[in-house]
């Protein structure tokens, strides 16, 4: 589709603001039969969705619930099955490691091994932060020839490692045998180029064995999700727009520079992130806003927080619209459900509001309401086109 | 799609029932405006829309009228469009006959030639299935050496051949010229390594004509639809379900033996297949239950009759209901609307009712209802993992 895109793309003065409201789409709750959208009260969304287009997206496929990592390229228009980011990249950008293109990543757990070298928990108890600062530390002493090794803790039992060199290859099987008793895997080349990168891992695999044998809490690690830097396209310049992400935390922020966003420097809040906005609304076409605590609420089983989450965030929609953007959309990169306490398969609202964007029927901003929008369910990766379009950024098709 | 699935799929002790109501799908009757489903009183499947996600289900693409074949394998998760099974091997299920992979299976038509060889009627008159039994026991006389033929009656003027030895391909052209007054064609091999079986097929032809000759009624065959079994990916292995077929009728068992569900031993009637789901309920986790009664009085162009069959099943709702299977869809694998006396091509209302699907403003089982669901219109090879979601049973795709 990109390459279907990019040639009719064209240059305009418009601005366009896409707030994720990450984790947006919900479930009714069984006591009242309303979800979290439809018990807010949103008279900010709501008068949106009245002037806008509404419809859901669907981000990867029907019943398939979206990481961080696919929902967001969808929205950013890429199609997240075809555009597939490995788990060690994910773990390194949700960190703002500074990882660099040949540049091979891993997530790492500390987990415990017995006498005989089989594991006894694949997760050291989940270890706390400083342990695991700490242990990192340890792994740092290691040095394997020929390859540069780069550690740092993530949270718990969780570090990532990353492998700098040349003719390195994310292309290896993973060490985790997935069950307790067993001993961890020796990793394994899927290919040929494969081989020396497979090696320099067994290699410090096998050190660290050596340096965590002291350790009782976390005397061992397990590695997995091996990936490169996937070569996507650049956002700025498939869409010819000055793009800049906006986004308090480091995945999203990670994300966005994936594709080439700049990434603006912003506060711990929600309205860090407006001000940031209004600071450099003259220096760029197109913000990526992304507001988090949605999500928090719906992963932590929250109903009421979440209900409490979009309706603070409905209080910041005048101040956006106050810049007057072109076109501005709200949705989501996935659902989560309060009564599921994680990720969901369902799709999001969306509401596109523009001049040119049409008004439907929808009279509020909920997945019931939008669900009879204009827009119908769309995958993910077509939002940036009707965007572009809406911003007359996208010349005709075919003479 | 099935690869992006299988490594999602994560075991579970949910269950699931899936009912298929064959050809459910209709159109308003002129006189009324209403369709079947909304000429109907259906207290039952209505109250599972309001509770549950609603859509319409498309089987293969726009304007595209499913056969039975299709329809069901959508349903069960495969792309009708790239898993194609041939006629002859849709006529050997048709009759629960027992296909081995390997065998070729071909279409039979008894027809008439004159004394020049040139056909007649393609369907020497629509004999009597007695008279077709006792043809067909004529032709397996026939030896043809280093092959096994084994000939079954079906119904009216249709057998079944299927040739049964080592290196035997389906690649095939057809003996039917379409239209009479032309000879028999000889069959043709599509590629080389199908010429011994052509060399068989044609040498069976010949003797069959030797052998019917002194048979007014049908002094000829006419032989089509070569194939062999497809080799489907295994519907318990790539879902990890303990699935079961419960059908009447034997071509739903054939479909569902060839993706590799149990078959469960049932009874003539609906009420047989609801017993035989409460005997087996606790060794399964996925129930197929097939109802044929929508479809013969859709095809028979029996608008009430087709009106009554809906209402008897939705009288056998509760029942199935009272197992507390975790997620209950109902739809279908075609539409048979009335006024067409046939199959169509109009996609088909679905509900998938569980505690995760959300319920939608639908409030009606009918095809103008669930065009305003939450699921929209769907390919049916993604109501499969909508379903497993629904079951909890996918984990998410990406970090």
């Amino acid at each position: 589709m990109l390459d279907v895109i990019a040639p009719l793309v064209v240059e305009n003065t418009t601005k366009i603001v896409l707030l994720s409201l990450d984790g947006l789409g919900g479930l009714p709750r069984p006591e009242t039969g309303k979800s979290e959208l439809e018990t807010a009260s949103l008279p900010n969304l709501d008068a949106l969705a009245v002037r806008g287009a509404c419809g859901l997206i669907r981000h990867v496929a029907p019943g398939i619930t979206p990481g961080s990592g696919p929902g967001h390229l969808g929205l950013f228009g890429y199609d997240p099955l075809f555009y597939q980011v490995g788990r060690g990249v994910l773990e390194a950008l949700g960190i703002e490691f500074d990882l660099r293109p040949g540049d091979v990543a891993a997530r790492g757990n500390f987990c415990t091994v017995d006498d005989r070298g089989l594991i006894t928990d694949r997760r050291a108890g989940r270890i706390s932060t400083e342990e695991c600062i700490r242990l990192t530390d340890r792994l740092r002493e290691i040095q394997v020839p020929g390859v540069e090794l780069l550690l740092e803790p993530v949270k718990e039992h969780r570090f990532v490692l990353v492998l700098r060199g040349s003719g390195l290859s994310g292309a290896l099987s993973e060490t985790d045998p997935q069950a307790t008793g067993k001993p961890p895997l020796p990793v394994r080349a899927h290919d040929s180029e494969a081989r020396p990168t497979a090696d320099a891992v067994n290699t410090f695999v096998t050190q660290a064995r050596r340096v965590l044998a002291d350790e009782p809490a976390g005397n061992m690690i397990l590695l997995r999700g091996f990936d490169q830097l996937p070569d996507l396209p650049r956002f700025p310049e498939i869409f010819h727009l000055r793009a800049a992400a906006i986004a308090a935390y480091p995945m999203y922020r990670g994300l966005s520079r994936l594709v080439g966003m700049e990434i603006l420097k912003t506060g711990a809040g929600f309205a860090d992130e407006v001000v940031t906005l209004r600071q450099h609304w003259d220096a760029y076409d197109f913000f990526f806003l992304h507001y988090k605590d949605t999500d928090k609420a719906g992963e932590d089983g929250d109903f009421d927080a979440k209900v409490e989450a979009l309706e603070r965030l409905d209080g910041f929609i005048p101040e956006i619209l106050a810049q007057k953007p072109d076109v501005m959309v709200v949705t989501g990169d996935h659902a989560s459900p309060s009564i599921l306490a994680g990720h969901g398969w369902q799709p999001v609202p969306v509401v596109v509001a523009g001049r040119y964007s049409g008004a439907d029927p929808v009279g509020a901003f909920s997945e019931r309401a939008c669900a009879a929008g204009t827009l119908g369910i769309m995958p993910a990766q077509h939002l940036m086109p009707l965007v572009l379009a809406n911003a007359l950024r996208l010349t005709k098709f075919g003479a």
